[in-house]
This record gives C-alpha cells, structure tokens and sequence, in this order.
C-alpha cells in the first residue's frame, strides 16, 4: 500500500477469448494532512514524494507563507494510510485555528452560496514577471517531460507537473494520479529546494483547471504549459493573473489563451 | 458563465509561425451546494444537469438516503457562481448538523489522522446481484458512448459517465470536466428517473480511482467498464464491494480486475 506501484494480475478479453497476466497499476493512499494534532483534509494520492505534498498542499491552501513555518515534519506509516504529521508555531496554529472556527456553522460550513463561491474564487496572486520564451522552448519544456514521468512510463494512468527554465532544463518533476496532487507536490519541491520560479514555465500532462492557475500563481510562475486543454474559467483566472496559458501543446504546436506577449519568436535566450 | 461550452479567442503556434483563430473550451463554475441556508461544499462543475448533480451529490455523500428526503432545489444564478439550494426536512437537517458538530474541532475536522482515513475509507456498499454480462454487451456499452458525449464532441476536453443495460442500451449519460462531478450527475439522473442500477453497467471515460467505486457501490450497479486504468486501491475496493472492474477498454478488448465471474462468454443475453 505504501509502494507507488503495483503488480495487478487481470484477465484480459480479446477476439479470441480470455488470457491471464499481470498489469502494473498505481497506488492510491488515503493521506491525511494533520496540522497540530487535529486532520485537515484526507487527499487520495500516489504515495511518492509525500514531503513535498505536505508543504505544497499547506502553501497552496494557505495555511502556511513560506516552508519554514511548518517546525515539524513526520510521515507516519498507518495500517489504512499515511498521516503527513505537521506542527505549527502557536501563532500560525492559532491563526489556522480562528479560520476554521471562522467558517463552521450549522449546516455545512455556515457561509451562505454567495460568500463561499466568492472564497473559492478568490483572486490569484498576479505573476508580473516580463520574462520572455520562445516557441521552441516552449516545444523543449513539453518534449523533456514524457521519459522523466517514471510512474507513468511503468503505468500509463499519473499524471506529472514539472517545472523547466531555460538555465536548467526539467528542474523538478513529481506524479500523482491526481493532477492536483501532482502540482502541489512540485510546489513543495519548489519550496523546499528553494527553486526560483519567475525564471521558467510549469509543464503539466492535465487538463487546466481554474485551480491549476490558483496553484500556478501561488507558486509565481509566469507560463503553463499544458498537453491537454483550459477550461474558460481557467483562461479568465489566467489573464487575471497575468499567467501565459499555453495549452493543447503537441508535437506539432501549442495554442496560446492569455498573455500571448510572452512568446516571442526568436527573441528569447538559447533552448537550455 | 452559465453556458457549458464557451468559445474563446486563442494564438495557435506551429513551425511556420503563429496564426489566430477560436476554439470551444468547457465551462468550470463554482456551483455551491446549500443546505438549509448553509453551504456544505463548493465544487467546480460544468454547468449542466445540476438538478442531477444536487441530487447525485446529496446521495453520494450520505446526506440523504432518497432523493424524496430533498424537500425542495432551486438552481439560483449567481454573479460568480451557481448556488444549488436544497432543503431537508428538519429532522435530515438536524442529522446532517449534528454529523458537521462532531466533526468540528480546533485546527482542522477534529478527527485524528487514523480516524480521518478510516471516514475516507468507509467500506461500500456490498452490490450482490449475481447477473451476468457477455464480453460483447461490454464492448457495446463502450462503443454507445462516444457519439452521446454532446460537450465533449464540441471541446475534447469533458468527462463522461453513463448507465448502460441490456434492455434500453445507454439509459442515461452525464458530462463534467470532473469525472467525480459526472459520475454524481448520473447517480441523480437515474435516482430521479427510478433507473435499475442492478441490470446494468457503469461506464467511464475516466481512470477509476477509488472514489468513483464508492459512488457506483452507492448507486447500486454490479459493473464499472472504463476506457481508462484502475488504481491499485480502486481495484481492492471493488473486490471488496462485489463490483466487477472492467477497465481499458479499448476497440480491440478490456481487461477484468476483479469478480470477472460475472462476465460470461456467450451465456448472457443478446446485445440490445
């Protein structure tokens, strides 16, 4: 349960009738988030690079400004699941506390329609970095992804999100079965290796989702790159927050939905 | 906002250079769900059947156990949004109520990490029903699907989830761009059409993971067939469930995970 991948034996129905073997297919892990002693969230995740999920997920949450306010850090290995065990300094705990107490109520979470749509919609943080790329490092940053995504390469069901800059190439990379997951991973990977990210572009295998951007600025980089495609509340939260969405980038292009100034062609640095 | 496909404006870039044109995208909205004047949750949602969707999601999250015990819904627009208003009857309401009390506590659900993971993780619904399908009413039910799929034949970008039965063929399909989102649409639809889930089978555009076996448990059908791969958790799940887990399945053959004694070559009945 705690192996990211697993050997599966199925049947397999052709015209010719059934045959027996075996398939490798990922894990999904309950993993509960407890800050303080009390559990946050319970996320299903591949259970790889937890670390990085546990400070990502508190940074795109909210719950934490910056890595070093998580003082501690446990994985802990449970019968059903994983508990990514953090404490906090009384401050912020007392903070996280107030918020909490803040939004319970009655039925549900005690705010009406109005105000707990406009919390989840609250504003993305805007990315206002003039960096410019060109389409060819955009094409680099999507073909460096496949044969670093190892999960997926044993699997063919994770999705990965990557981080590229021209100085450096693929500069992280993690998976999850869930396109969430996976980008609050390499938020925390970003975080804890103290990566800069106005320099380069997040890479992702997924559709783009509003909350793909909302995590995207958070993270403050200025371009998503993605194989599939937007949604269009992705798009308008992308133009609101000054993001360059790239999506539906194939071998043979990519389609460019907001802040198109970004790619220039020929004008940008050498493809690292 | 409202409209579930938008067409949007966008740069497409291939190597002779950048050209301009319009594409059609899905809509994601933020569709709070309301109970009794309190939200329970925000979801983002393609912005159609959310009758379905209020249903489906009450049902699967346990908040009722009928559709009837859903006194009254309204879909109300927004400015930001789409509020889907329920009310239950106040002895519901105040089940519902005392559930959110217990599990409110000072930073976070109040529930340790074991016992937050063990919530996730409740075990499903047992599906009994000892009928059979042949391997060709699988690949049927798979190749009905496609030409349903109205949303995502205009944007290539939306899930779907549909209920197939020998007698009446596709009896109902829902899209989202979450495949959770689409699988509770179809729970609601066939909870309010009084459609027989022990006759027939779920199919899935999406990968299944251990969420979308407890939605089917919940609904009540023997049989998931999804294009894409299982996880390991979701197969451990449907065992345990008695569901019979058809996955990737493609033009040519499927692959079985579990209970494949309920798909027998040639001994069940014709294809409708």
């Amino acid at each position: 349960m705690h192996d990211p991948v697993q050997h599966v034996s199925r049947r397999i129905w052709r015209d010719s009738g059934f045959t027996q073997g075996s398939r490798a297919v990922p894990e999904e892990t309950a993993v509960a988030l407890t800050y303080n002693g009390g559990s946050y969230a319970v996320m299903m995740a591949t259970p790889r690079d937890l670390e990085d999920f546990a400070v990502g997920f508190s940074l795109s949450e909210g719950i934490v400004s910056s890595a070093a306010e998580i003082q501690s850090l446990e994985v802990v290995m449970l019968d059903n699941g994983i508990e990514l065990r953090m404490w906090l300094s009384g401050e912020i705990a007392q903070r996280l506390s107030a918020r909490r107490r803040n939004i319970a109520g009655p039925t549900g979470c005690g705010l009406c329609g109005i105000d707990s749509i406009t919390q989840a919609l609250r504003p993305a943080a805007i990315v206002a970095t003039q960096r410019q790329f060109s389409p060819q490092q955009i094409m680099a940053a999507m073909q460096a992804v496949p044969a670093l995504q190892a999960l997926n390469v044993e699997t063919r069901a994770v999705h990965a999100a990557a981080f590229w800059s021209p100085s450096r190439g693929i500069a992280a990379l993690r998976e999850d079965v869930g396109r969430h997951n996976a980008l609050d991973k390499l938020a925390g990977a970003m975080a804890r290796q103290s990566i800069a990210a106005a320099d380069g572009m997040v890479v992702l295998t997924s559709r783009v989702s509003v909350e793909m951007v909302q995590k995207t600025a958070a993270i403050g980089a200025p371009v998503i790159v993605s194989v599939s495609a937007p949604t269009a509340l992705a798009i308008r939260m992308a133009e609101t927050a000054g993001i360059t969405l790239a999506a539906i980038a194939r071998a043979d292009g990519f389609e460019v939905f907001t802040h198109h100034d970004r790619i220039a062609p020929g004008e940008a640095a050498d493809v690292a």
